[in-house]
């Protein structure tokens, strides 16, 4: 059986682990991100993380198959390139994905860490056996990643699939990406916890979600559990949420008429209290034939996404060389 | 040389045009779309005027390479059957593509018209050499059709490219289509007439439209023609719709990242009035590297691009049964 090195490059976190080729983590670790280095020193110890890795698997870093890295941002993936990272400025244009193919010796395929995701859905996941793919990660940002004809679409310069950023108040609230009224701006991290937080204080509805606060803080995943729970003012917000994700998903369902919708993130630990009032919305909302053939589910991997993810781009990049 | 036969279906009028392989129309010709016919009658008559219009371009049909029928609605193009054809009820559920097939001895592809479209630019027109294209035409209707990695993208039930639907009001007016706020509500043919007729009667700004007028009736056509000008409520509406189309384009770049997109139908005929507008808006709002590379032009085939977008499709069939 071949295995596969995963990482998942995060601004304060990398995790690493080693797959096997039936999806299975079979080690998992996780490492700081040591914010003083950068470059060549960065990869260096990038590189002996994940010799220790393998290590604790049992095998030799030579020994497996490719290794597989996703990073928030937008990434060349014809040269490894990281044109942007998102909370990790130091390898902005840096050249991560041959510097740690020299490093390793073996194929290291570098990709967005949306498109790992749906990747890892494609291969092992939720999305098995269909050839027509949007997946959604509703975190901090809301991300896309799109499989078109069984293949990943990454666009004409790795852009594509950037659905938190459709518009759906061409008026609404001025985005950090420059446009308005973003699908991120009503359904983000920052935007649930905002509007979960007005509505608590203002004591709109009746709310025990104290036990499931994250240090103190709301968060999307803090309102998920509440919700699950029968809290009242956690499902009011999960609703509204849920609708303004179903208007989004009507467009895509309009526009790229895909047979699966995955939904990932934070929030959609929520499951069904999300999902429920998203294909309603966007039942109401899609033409009525796409609209029925679409099925929108949650992720298989939720917290391992990044993991499997990322030694799914490292399968998928042996695919495409083969 | 191989030859094609390209037939536009239309409610009034079915256009018909023998066109060679360099997209040359060699004739093209008229029909009325006889309203007391359907099915196989329908079938007979339209097979009779493939065979008129081939002997007009000095050819028996039989020699064609292949025949492409583009219908407006939606069309499975594996079987061939009209699932829903705008403005011709009587051809619902009928399986075209293979009772003209029977008739003709050739091989025959249907498909949507807006399918046929994006075609037509990517062989002969402004997409040649493009890889990752959306078209857009703004007519009566707004309708899209995506080309990724070269290849036509239908979506999983043939039903991609409805463009004109994405809402780009949350709680925009109703469409016809059961959603709010589509984009077809602000840049299709009946927004335009009576946001134009709205202006024009209030004498907002002056307008010398009249000349333009088609049959006594303000139509997109004629406020580009208008626009072009120097008619100064013409010109104010046309910056008007241009931006609406921009923010559209903006959310086609954030989620498709295409390297080109191109604008056909009736008020594609104003040119840089309609898309200089257009351009600026998505560049104001879509991510800047998606935004830079992508080319926003007029298609190459305004009047023409019925025939020649059919005679795409017996071309595109060809080369997939190849």
């Amino acid at each position: 059986m071949e295995h596969y090195l995963g990482m998942d490059l995060g601004g304060t976190d990398v995790k690493m682990g080693v797959v096997d080729s039936n999806g299975t983590i079979v080690v998992k670790q996780s490492y700081p991100t040591p914010a003083g280095l950068a470059g060549d020193k960065l990869a260096d110890y990038f590189a002996e993380c994940m010799r220790k890795t393998a290590a604790a698997a049992g095998l030799r870093l030579e020994t497996l198959a490719a290794a597989g890295i996703g990073a928030p941002g937008l990434v060349n993936t014809t040269n490894g390139i990281l044109d942007f990272v998102t909370n990790i400025p130091s390898l902005n244009d840096y050249p991560l994905g041959p510097q740690m193919a020299k490093r390793l010796n073996i194929p290291v395929a570098v990709d967005n860490d949306v498109n790992a995701m749906v990747l890892a859905e494609l291969y092992y996941g939720a999305a098995r056996s269909y050839r027509n793919i949007v997946a959604l990660t509703v975190g901090t940002g809301v991300g896309g990643g799109l499989i078109f004809n069984g293949q990943l679409y990454r666009g004409s310069s790795f852009g594509a699939g950037e659905i938190g950023h459709m518009s759906i108040e061409t008026n609404g609230p001025l985005c950090n990406c420059g446009n308005y009224g973003c699908l991120e701006r009503y359904i983000g991290r920052e935007a649930i916890v905002a509007r979960f937080d007005a509505l608590y204080r203002h004591k709109k509805l009746p709310s025990s979600i104290d036990r499931h606060l994250e240090q103190g803080a709301i968060t999307p995943r803090a309102i998920a559990m509440a919700a699950a729970e029968g809290d009242e003012l956690s499902l009011f917000v999960m609703d509204e949420i849920g609708r303004y994700l179903g208007n989004g998903l009507a467009t895509i369902v309009n526009i790229l008429n895909p047979e699966l919708i995955v939904i990932g993130g934070g929030i959609a630990n929520a499951g069904e209290l999300l999902l429920e009032p998203a294909r309603r919305e966007m039942f109401r909302r899609a033409a009525v034939m796409p609209a029925r053939m679409v099925k929108v589910v949650q992720a298989k991997f939720l917290n391992d996404a990044g993991i499997l993810g990322a030694a799914s781009l490292a399968r998928e990049g042996s695919d495409r060389t083969d």
